[in-house]
C-alpha cells in the first residue's frame, strides 16, 4: 500500500464537501494523481444503498450495516484498488462520520461500531483526517431551507460533540481540527511547499 | 419475550423450504400463533437487499453485511414484535446460513461472522433448529436445471461439512440433524401430541 488516504469530516453544514473538492482539483493541478470519493456512495452499489437509507426511516443497527455494507463496497472496488496505484484519496466522510452520527448520535454502543468500520474497511485508516468544527448555529444556517434529516438540533449537537471526542482521544491518528478554512488553505500552502522543496 | 423461534437450515435443494411451509400450516391449522419468515427478506427492505445480492457479483465481506443489513431489518421489525406478542416463528434460514455459505464456504473468519450474526439479531439466536441434511449428489440432483450461485460443488461441499461442524460444535443450541424427513415428521408428531396432552 503505497497510497494516502484524507478524509473529510464534520457535521452537515460544516463545508466537508466544497473543501474535499477543492483539494481535490489543486492537487488534480498540481498534476498528482488523486482520486474524490463520497461516503456512503461512489459505487453503484454504494450509490444505491444511500439512496435506500435516504428514503426510509431504518432502525439504528440496520442503517449502521447498511452505511457499513457501502463502505465496504466502496473500500473494495475503489479505495484498495487505488491505494495499490500509489494514488491520493480524498474522501468526503469516512469511519468518523459512522462514529459520530450512529455512535454518539444515535447512541449505537461505539465498540459495535469500531468493529463494523474496521471490518467494512479491512483494517485500512485514513492516513490524515480533517475535522472541520463550525458551530450548530452556523451548520443550521447554511443548511437554510434544506430538509435535512439531521436537523434536530439536540442531535446534532451529540454529533458535533462525538467529532470533538473522537479529536481528544485519538491520539495515534493525525487529525486536524480545522476552525478556520482560510487558515487551514494557508498552513496546507506552506506544507506542501516546504514538501515539494525537500522532495 | 414469550415467542419460540425454529430455524430451518441445510444446503440449497435439502428441501428446507417445503419443509418450513409445512410446518408453519400444520401448527396454523391447530390454531397456535405462527408467523413464516424467509431470511434474507420478509421486510421491504431485506427483499430489495436479496435482489440485490443476487444480481450482483459482491465481494465477500460486502455480501455478508448486506445479508446482516436484511436480517437485522427482519429482525427488528418482524421478530421481535411477534416475540412480544408470543408467536411461534419459523424461519427459512437464519444465521446458521451465514455461518455456513459466508463463514465456511467463502472462508471468511468465523468470529467476524458470529459477531455480525449478533449484532444483526440484537442477541436472539433460534430456540429450535432443524438442520436437514442431504448427499451433494441429491442436492444437486433436485436443484436441477435450476442455475444456482450456489452451483460448484466444492463450495457446496464446504458449506455443508460447515453445517455440521455448526451441529457438532454448538452444543448449547438445540440443533437437530435431520437425516429422513419422514421420520422427522413422526417422531415431531408424536412430540406434539405429548406437549398437548400435558398443557
Amino acid at each position: 500500500m503505497k497510497g494516502f488516504i484524507i478524509s473529510f469530516e464534520g457535521i452537515d453544514g460544516a463545508g466537508k464537501s466544497t473543501q474535499a473538492k477543492k483539494l481535490y482539483q489543486f492537487l488534480k493541478q498540481l498534476g498528482w494523481s488523486v482520486s474524490l470519493y463520497r461516503d456512503p456512495g461512489s459505487t453503484l452499489l454504494a450509490e444505491r444503498l444511500r439512496e435506500m437509507v435516504l428514503e426510509s426511516n431504518l432502525d439504528p443497527i440496520t442503517e449502521l450495516l447498511m452505511f457499513e455494507s457501502a463502505r465496504s463496497s466502496l473500500v473494495w472496488e475503489k479505495i484498495l484498488p487505488d491505494l495499490k496505484e500509489g494514488k491520493i484519496i480524498i474522501l468526503d466522510r469516512f469511519i468518523d462520520s459512522t462514529t459520530a452520527y450512529q455512535g454518539y448520535g444515535k447512541e449505537i454502543n461505539l465498540g459495535t461500531v469500531n468493529i463494523l468500520n474496521h471490518i467494512a474497511c479491512r483494517g485500512i485508516k485514513p492516513n490524515l483526517t480533517f475535522l472541520l468544527n463550525v458551530s450548530l448555529e452556523r451548520a443550521l444556517q447554511r443548511l437554510g431551507g434544506k430538509k435535512s434529516r439531521f436537523e434536530d438540533p439536540k442531535y446534532l449537537k451529540r454529533v458535533r460533540d462525538g467529532y470533538l471526542q473522537i479529536f481528544y482521544s485519538e491520539k495515534e491518528r493525525d487529525i486536524f481540527l480545522i476552525l478556520n478554512v482560510i487558515i487551514w488553505w494557508l498552513l496546507f500552502g506552506i506544507m506542501l511547499l516546504k514538501k515539494l522543496k525537500i522532495s
